[in-house]
């Protein structure tokens, strides 16, 4: 069973975009996995196919509607793969939500627009609703990118070597520890020496050390998860 | 001074995705921001066009080389820019950086591949990390669009009434009230009456309640941080 990524969209256009180069491009070329887009346009009834109108209660910019956005839903076979809505409102993406859903039969993407879709379809239709990051966009199309990038790169033969999926961020609660590479010197910078040792102990010793220093630092959050869970196996 | 996005990447043709659609296409078609990519590939003088190595102290993958990545940093005019590198250990994007990149002259952003960037460029030249969702993907294209995306659309004159930027999740440290639009009645589902009753401070309510509650059940991080600020105010 071919990981198949159906996005329904206001603007296909926008894809494939990152999902169309490199490593992901060749394997979706040589069959590893699939990429569709739905117009959710092409599925209203409306005068100049609009799929929009005011919200309720008032307030600035336009709500999708529920008639026109079930429609193109329900056009669809979920096949056992997740409903997703690309929103601020969602749980943030995480790598366990990857992983779980790129050892299944793909994902169905919602990518919103406006002020949001509305809240009614959300619920009746049972969304998983996901954010990527704190920020307000314009629509969904690009985290719906990174949510399918990061899933496609997991998939076995995606990558040139299975193993570089392994030591990264996030698998562990860990940020990444610093990487280098030739030049030995560059603008009078040096790659740290423990690296040219040839001493694998001790190498894996820095690297965590510096993967721990860095989560500390930068996310208390991953840190305090860390923490917790070194507490529990020992 | 028009707001201008430089994106330095290996793969020039993942652009512009999703910004090149609707309003964001239009804002830069009339002149209101401007999208340029840097190949980085163009600056190695390596046989073969190479930009990456092996990871100094070994491991899976190949690392961004420091010479050929400054070279493409360096061909550039910051001109009071962030140089920004995507990467998930980064600090997670908020609306508060994005709102203070809207605000300059606009952003340069770095996106890395592979295992990433050697660490001595990203000293040199204090990069900015930045990261969009605890994922990980295959490169950083997707997570810059993303960024992108959350700037372009708060340039005022890029979203068609100035107002849709204000009322919405993440302002205030509150993700977004849910929202209805026609048909009054969908599959036997009714837009809440609150919404319909005319009556403009009990709508205010309302949607100040649900907000609070998404935010509490969905988000404690932004929850904390709201009733902190709030006794603040108190």
């Amino acid at each position: 069973m071919t990981f198949t990524a159906t996005v329904l969209t206001l603007y296909p256009e926008a894809f494939p975009g990152p999902l169309g180069v490199s490593l992901l491009d060749t394997a979706r070329r040589n069959g590893l996995w699939a990429l569709e887009t739905v117009d959710i346009r092409s599925f209203s009834r409306h005068k100049h196919a609009s799929v929009d109108d005011t919200p309720a209660g008032g307030g600035p910019g336009m709500v999708l509607r529920p008639d026109v956005t079930a429609a193109a839903i329900d056009s669809l076979t979920l096949a056992g793969r997740p409903l997703i809505h690309m929103t601020p409102r969602g749980a943030p993406l995480s790598q366990a939500m990857v992983r779980d859903w790129a050892a299944g039969p793909g994902v169905v993407v919602f990518c919103g627009r406006f002020e949001g879709l509305d809240q009614r379809v959300v619920e009746a239709r049972a969304m998983t609703e996901v954010s990527v990051g704190d920020a307000v966009l314009a629509g969904g199309e690009a985290p719906a990118m990174v949510l399918i990038e990061a899933c496609v790169r997991l998939i076995p033969g995606v990558l040139g070597k299975i193993e570089s999926t392994h030591e990264e961020s996030f698998e562990g609660d860990l940020l990444e520890y610093p990487q280098y590479t030739r030049p030995r010197v560059w603008e009078e910078r040096q790659i740290p020496e423990v690296l040219l040792s040839g001493d694998h102990g001790r190498i894996a010793r820095w690297r965590k050390e510096m993967a721990e220093e860095i989560t500390r630092v930068r996310r208390p959050d991953l840190w305090e998860r860390y923490q917790r869970r070194k507490g529990e196996k020992s």
